[in-house]
């Protein structure tokens, strides 16, 4: 439908791009991105993208304001140089949290961003592992929503971890539907880190639902890895439960302020996650293993370019 | 702001609205309405509607097109009658639980609902525990949403229930949040009716979480009742399990199909839902408790419309 | 301009889907349509639709809310798969008669509609006798507009009714212009029934304008029969002014209510319908005809999607 | 509601509005208006309007363009100097008659002028006899939609003609309607000038259905003289079967063209039309009547303003 | 991108139209223009444009209201004709000095031109020497603005002007950056003409800043010219500073009223202007000389519709 | 027309904001704003702002996506929250030198920043001396548009600088206009800083167009100052011709990288600047003078809420 494609990188997560770039065997778009001295945002275009299927490649992690306006600007920038179609390629989509009012006078800031990269001029979004799906509904365009779990599945069943010890651990109530496809594809019992207040002194005491794990080899699973707290919380929980061995495996690498110092302190074999987002050297941990996420979106954009169907990788 | 409230009625819950009418005293809103011979629906308000304040009370539970598309030209009668704010109010959202795209090629029926609301020229909604706190996000005009759980609770409380055997069952993994919420009101034990296919015969077999429960008083949460298939299911587990007593707590009494059949053939004590749907006689059960959500639903109109805080009814 | 047509069919007429397919030579595309338990609609494409041009055929007649809705769910499921173009291929235009405000608090159901039907995501309409023409620009986007007139002329010139004994009567005044342009084409008198309340006893007499009519062939034309009182009227006028025969031509048959048993009441040699709705068994009558409006509805689809003139089906 | 009711007029026909502003009491707002030298349109306020209710006067008739163009900036200076409400007040409603497509690659030019009212900003429309009713769909905001009929049948009922020898006609099939409510408000007997074209010759001949008039004082009624082609051409059929007068009543007095050359040539007695449109001297009659539709308006603007219902004045 | 490229003319400029044709070697598309009697603009196209990529050519010079009207119902007529693409080719685009609220309760035209220009349907704007630069950011659909100044320089340096004499003078501050852009092309001196009011007796005395210019060649550049009051003020001033020669180059000969009156009666050698707006008869003068944008315009449609670079035309 | 004022402030500038909050006479509402770990923006209204007339005071200026970003989620908290009318009291403007595609393949990023604003939901814009005027047409609400020149000139006219020896001097050509509205209101002789690049060597040499200024006391005037390049080679252009003393004076002191340090090396008495953005301790300078817009914006604010005019501020 679309003569050409063109893959332009925002400044986000540029290796992931280049890699999706090398799955599809194109060659990443011109595009000079600098800020002013003032710290705006200078966006450049050298080469023509008139009638071409623009998918632009930018997660909204940290900074998220700073990454998020930079998409923007590059919807801008192609819709205005005559872009045919324009994808937002965001495999971490920021601000995801803020979803709902759970309490009054708070903003519904995952909507805002949606209606923002709407109004820029994207005519279509590709993400992957959206902190709740009903964000697919605050956009109007089609959102093709991408699952990173077979990819982490396939690792973990290449550990060949042994299959009557293994152990599926939800880290929280609302992770317990993501960790049971998790058990439907690679095994494994199932528990939950449930995470309630005490009535008297208002603590949290955190105990587990199912098992027993003891002597058993767990896997936490999680969407992300924010400040590590929730995560490496559980992990103790797991391992005061007796697990012999705990796994990690979360889809999106935040890593923030005190992240890989949590993590540092806890016994965990290996915490794997994709390449959703750019880590950092100092944000890097040995026991870190980084699975990536570039095949699977650049498939999905080879058929969406093609018109081919996109279903397949949604299983 | 407004110089006069105007509250009118769809037909899908005509008695609810004149309770509504009483706890704000007030007339309920001059409006005929009535169906073409060929089924198309006709409306025609009786009264000016200028320049006023205008609340629209329509849940559109079954049928579900004929009350939403009911809801919709009511929505344009009053726009185009000059109404100066029009507020849906909506304490059943239908096609609620279609909110996301779990699969591929399949639609967000949830959301297109919001935009035909909005297209039709709602400028505010009030609806009453929605399926997921997402659809909020499904409007950019404000949405205020009510939580029912609070009367529900309430009535429990005045049960006097003994305290130390009470247990709260949350039917399934997609309402522990809600149940848990019960139990910081109400108190009591926590357990989880888990439904989990089994690998060889493909049926599914359903155990309970937490626990035990044997002996004690069960008071099992959902948000709706449908064809009443799951709750009955959850009633059998926890019976098994050898619960003295069951009861059921659902905001939404949807009862279609072979709901009550389903109800009645197992036992339970007392099954309490609202009024944010109309019950028709055939739908009735001798252990049916109905508590009404008028003065809550009334209380917030109010409010709306005198500009003052609606927060504390979210709690 | 598109790669592939696909054609897709609502609920509401698939007998008519299937007609236009075959004459399109292409199979209807697969599509899941079913009920809730609760009623709310359910639907899934079984078959990719990205890049394609997709016509969704679905004349929103009785239950015309369900239709309506169903052509809603439908539009956002394939602009959510990523269909290229959407046109909406209403034979029937539900909600046609409120087109205006005649009188004051009442909807414009029609512009609602065309609005909803627009904000789903439809990017054209192809319809069939518009109750009011006018209809069209409640669009924004291209109508294609289609007149069965010339078909139901055809059926009554192959009857070779003597030319010279040919009356052709409009029911009431607003069916004149349309009566007029089928005078055009198959020659013929014309008359009016005129409908004025008398001033005393405000009953009704019906009179008839023109003629003389003693002895004629009269083939009374309306677009649409709804419950047939209007028509069996004027049939009844135009035997009392001494008729031989009197047939009758409408493009929809709605058949509500009454329809077939006012129908059947009076004396009629023919009714002569198209298949722009579907006609249930216990709306059949033996005097009833049925042309079909598939070649003209395939044909102006297969223009569409080539990008060929569609103009000359106006004629 | 709003605090302050501003008055502005355009340059269409400033007599007209400084009479409502009688009417109401008012003083016309201050509004600077002219044309730059290449023929642009300038606009300046020179009073605050900050939370006003500003209704603005202006007729689109000819030059349509020039008077729609100097509404449309005159929204946009209202807009941008924070109007909180803007009423355009259209009494006679341009590009009316193009209002469909009644052939292939036309435009609705009365959609789009609708839609550029809106774009510019208009929050609602006041308009009056609109040539057809549907035009109010094609707004999504307001309309109040007045009729000048009771206008003018209050004139013709003071001329006290005799009842019995009254006859309204029809100078169209397009006018039967309108014709007929006249009927109902000022008695007589009803016909309709008919024209059809002979098949030999291709030329028109004009008949006349009902009557017989011959004797009888006619009275032919239009929404609009433009060319004044067709009513002169009914002036004449009229005359020629018989009538012994013949008046003519009409809303708005386009009198374009050879306009007032026509109509000076056939014997009318009176021509009664509205002031919606400015007469200007060279367009001028003997014998023709104005009646004001400003207490009409200026009463609507009134009830507007108030929140009033302005229902009544629709009858 | 799209099958075919469609060219079709407004009444504005049907020279340059037809220029731009023979240029691309295409055939101008068949549109009927004319007046209804009462000016309303009747539109109808005499061939197929579904799926065709169309150019609607018309600047939007005098008379400006009718230009722009006609410009809108050409889109609309092509929207609902259903062309793929709709670009709006306006060389001189009207009310584009009325940019900016530079005092209270003024419009700003040109933003409610450009929206009236979206909302009617383009889909994209190709324009040439905005006055300001700024405006193609009031549409948000891609623009091509393209300069006339490297055709005037090419004409200026064919005249072989003495490069040590010729001295570039801008007539006021606000053209100070275009005319240091043709000193840039064409080389010279550079000066500007400084209109400042003195103190004393409110009069404006009209310096020369830079220089000097006494025996010199003065090319006085500005973007159009209007009235020619600005132009032959200058040219004034620069003869009565001594200058041998003067020049005048403009892109837009808008020449309204005292126009020509003026340039004639100051001694200017060439007057070069371009032909982006049609020159009629009486505006002419001995002295004029006009450049044709026709190839420079063709040329950007020709890769517009080939999505090819335009960029080099920008320089 | 609204109730109740609220102000509230964002985190870019807390001290104007409580300034404009003084001069009101009113408190600061009660907002939380904070951010997450991960650096997302949290915010929370402590107050009911239900029916409120809500002023958001937020300068964009650095880190400007930060800022902007708070912006945009303070208004969708505020939507959402109820209020009436929303004000995006916007001092300064960032991303407003990208206002116009001056080469091909760039954003128009101020135009895309007015549509993040207004789909947020802000109902108005009060602003400060944009960088371009035009801006104000970027938007399609209202939009205050306030200078800070009249708060310089004052500033200056206090200093009693000798009025014989004074020249206002513009940096560049690009703020010739605003200079010379300055030395209209402080008096002065006039001079430009002509920067222009030399043909051979593409360096840069800064010529004084104007003057002599030898002697004479200096002010140069910008609208902002970012690295203080351009107004530190202003300031010793005019040193090397001979000013005895130079003066600065610009609105908005962004103040970023070099700024001070470049400041800080050349000759001026005092650098002139207003409070539009906050100036941190490091940016501070000796010769710095800060004077305020507090009670500029302070009293636009109060004029807007009361619907007084706001023209007068203008001038």
């Amino acid at each position: 439908m679309y003569e050409q494609l063109v893959l332009l990188s925002g400044r986000a997560n540029p290796p992931l791009a280049a890699e999706i770039a090398r799955y599809l065997g194109v060659t990443l778009g011109a595009v000079e991105l600098s800020n002013f001295p003032d710290g705006e945002i200078s966006v450049r275009l050298n080469q023509n993208v008139r009638g071409c299927d623009v998918f632009l490649i930018q997660p909204t992690g940290p900074s998220v304001n700073d990454t998020l306006m930079e998409l923007l600007i590059l919807i801008d920038t192609c819709k205005r140089a005559s872009a045919a179609r324009i994808t937002a390629v965001i495999p971490y989509f920021g601000y995801a949290r803020q979803d709902r009012k759970d309490m009054g006078r708070v903003p519904i800031t995952a909507k805002l961003v949606a209606n923002l990269i709407t109004k820029a001029g994207a005519d279509r979004v590709l993400t992957m592992d959206l902190h709740a799906a009903q964000i697919q509904g605050f956009f109007d365009c089609p959102v093709d929503h991408l699952y990173a779990a077979p990819i982490l599945d396939e690792y973990f069943r290449k550990l060949n971890l042994p299959q009557d010890k293994l152990v599926v651990v939800s880290p929280d109530e609302g992770s317990i539907k993501r960790s049971l496809q998790h058990v439907e594809h690679i095994g494994g019992q199932f528990a939950i880190v449930d995470k309630r207040r005490t009535s008297a002194v208002d603590c949290r005491q955190e105990n587990l639902i199912g098992g027993p794990i003891a002597g058993k080899v767990a896997i936490i699973f999680d969407d992300m890895i924010t400040t590590g707290g929730s995560m490496a919380g559980a992990v103790k929980v797991v391992t005061a439960h007796g697990a012999s061995k705990v796994y990690v495996g979360a889809t999106h690498p935040v890593f923030c302020g005190p992240a890989t110092g949590r993590l540092r302190e806890v016994p965990i074999e290996e915490i794997v996650v994709t390449n959703s987002l750019l880590i950092r050297p100092e944000q890097s941990l040995p026991n870190l293993k980084i699975v990536s996420v570039a095949p699977l979106l650049g498939e999905a954009i080879r058929r969406i370019h093609r018109n081919e169907s996109v279903s397949y990788l949604f299983d």
